[in-house]
C-alpha cells in the first residue's frame, strides 16, 4: 500500500457519511460524480481516492452503496468500536465527554484523567476520572491505543510523553501548540482556527462563490 | 474565479501556518515540494492549489516565503481581524471563548449569547454574555458577519435561523446535526469524529504507513 495522504482519509470519512445518508433514503446506487458532489469535491477525486484501495464500482453503473460503505468502513478501521482515553477535564474535555457524535461514530471515551483532585474519582457523563498518576497502569490494563489531549498549552507536551510511555499509539491534540513525539505514534492536531479561515475565505469571496457546500460535511 | 473546493481552502490555511513557521526560522525561500511535504501533501498539490489564484514563485527558485505568505493571507481574507459571535455558553462554548488559537489567528469572539438567565450579563474571559432576545439588535449594531454555534443538537436549527435573520453570513456549527440554511449563507459543520477516524485509519494500517504527518498541521 502506498503512503496515503491525510486528505484522502478525511474524504473517505466524508464519503462514508454521505453514503449513510443515501442508504437511509433507500437509495442503492450512486455514481462517482454524484458522490463527489455530495461530498464537496468531484467524481475524479472520488475515483482517485478509491483507487488507492483497489477496484470499486462498475463503469456506467456506479457504486452499490451498501457495498462501498462497508468497504470504506473496513478501510478506515471503523468496523469495530474504539476505546478512547481523554486527558484534561476542563471545559473542552467535559464537552467532549458528552459529545453525542463520538458515540454515534463508534468512539467510546471510557476513561478520563486530570491532575485536579476535586475532579478525580467523580464521573462525568458516566466516565470515571482518574488521577494522572494512575494513567500508565489504567491505559495498559484496558489496552487503550487512542487518546485525546484537552489540557492547557503548557502541559500538552508532558502529557503526550506520558501517553506514549503508557503505550498510546494515536493522539488527537486540541491544545494549540506543536508537540514533538516518537515516530511510531500518530499525532493529529485539531486546529479550530482553520475552520474559521474557511468562513473568512467565503465572506471575502462570496461574490464569486455560490455556496455548493451549504450544509455539507467536513 | 472558478468555484474553489473546500479542501483547497483548508490547505491554503495549512500552507500559511507552515510559511509562518519557516519565517520564524529565518528562511527566505521554499520549493513547492518542501512546502507540500511540510503541509502533509506534495508539491504537485501545492502548485495546483495556488494556480487557482494566479502566478506564484519562480521555476527552479521556489517561492519567496514572505511574499507567498502575504498573498495567501489576502486570499483567505485574513489581512484584517474578524469579529465573531458565539451562541451557547455550555462547556464547549466556554472552552472556545478562552481558546488561545482564535485570538492568535485574528478571530475575536466579541459577544456571546445564551438562554440561561444565570449566564446572561456575566463576562466569560472578558466577553459579555447577552440574552438570545438581544441577538438580532446586538449583531446588527456591531455588524458581525461570522458566528459559532455551540448549542445542543435540538436547538441548533432554531439558532441558525435566528442568526441568518440577524444578518450573519457565515456559521461554524459544532452541534452534530444537519442544519438547513438559506443559500447565501455559508455553513460549515465541525465533525470531531472525522478527526478520530484519521486515528482509526492509522492504527489499522500503521504497518503500511510511516508517519510523515507526525506533528503536522490540520
Amino acid at each position: 500500500m502506498k503512503k496515503i495522504p491525510d486528505m484522502v482519509i478525511r474524504r473517505l470519512s466524508t464519503y462514508s457519511r454521505v453514503l449513510s445518508d443515501l442508504m437511509e433514503k433507500g437509495i442503492d446506487l450512486v455514481s462517482s460524480d454524484e458522490l463527489g458532489k455530495l461530498s464537496g469535491c468531484n467524481g475524479t477525486q472520488v475515483r482517485k481516492d478509491l483507487a488507492y484501495f483497489g477496484q470499486f464500482g462498475t463503469r456506467g453503473v456506479g457504486y452499490r452503496i451498501s457495498e462501498l460503505k462497508s468497504r470504506i468502513t473496513k478501510i478506515l478501521g471503523m468496523d469495530g468500536r474504539w476505546n478512547v482515553a481523554l486527558i484534561g477535564i476542563g471545559n473542552l474535555g467535559t464537552a467532549l465527554l458528552s459529545h453525542e457524535g463520538f458515540r454515534r461514530h463508534k468512539f467510546d471515551i471510557i476513561i478520563g484523567f486530570d491532575v485536579d483532585k476535586s475532579k478525580v474519582g467523580k464521573k462525568f457523563n458516566g466516565v470515571e476520572i482518574k488521577d494522572m498518576s494512575e494513567l500508565k497502569r489504567a491505559i495498559s490494563e484496558k489496552d487503550i491505543k487512542m487518546a485525546i489531549i484537552t489540557v492547557p498549552v503548557q502541559s500538552a507536551q508532558t502529557v503526550a510523553n506520558i501517553l506514549v510511555d503508557a503505550g498510546i499509539k494515536a493522539i488527537l491534540n486540541f491544545a494549540p501548540v506543536n508537540i514533538s513525539i516518537s515516530k511510531d505514534v500518530f499525532l493529529k492536531n485539531v486546529d479550530l482556527s482553520l475552520e474559521l479561515e474557511g468562513l473568512s475565505f467565503f465572506l471575502t469571496h462570496n461574490e464569486y462563490q455560490n455556496n455548493e457546500f451549504n450544509g455539507s460535511y467536513g
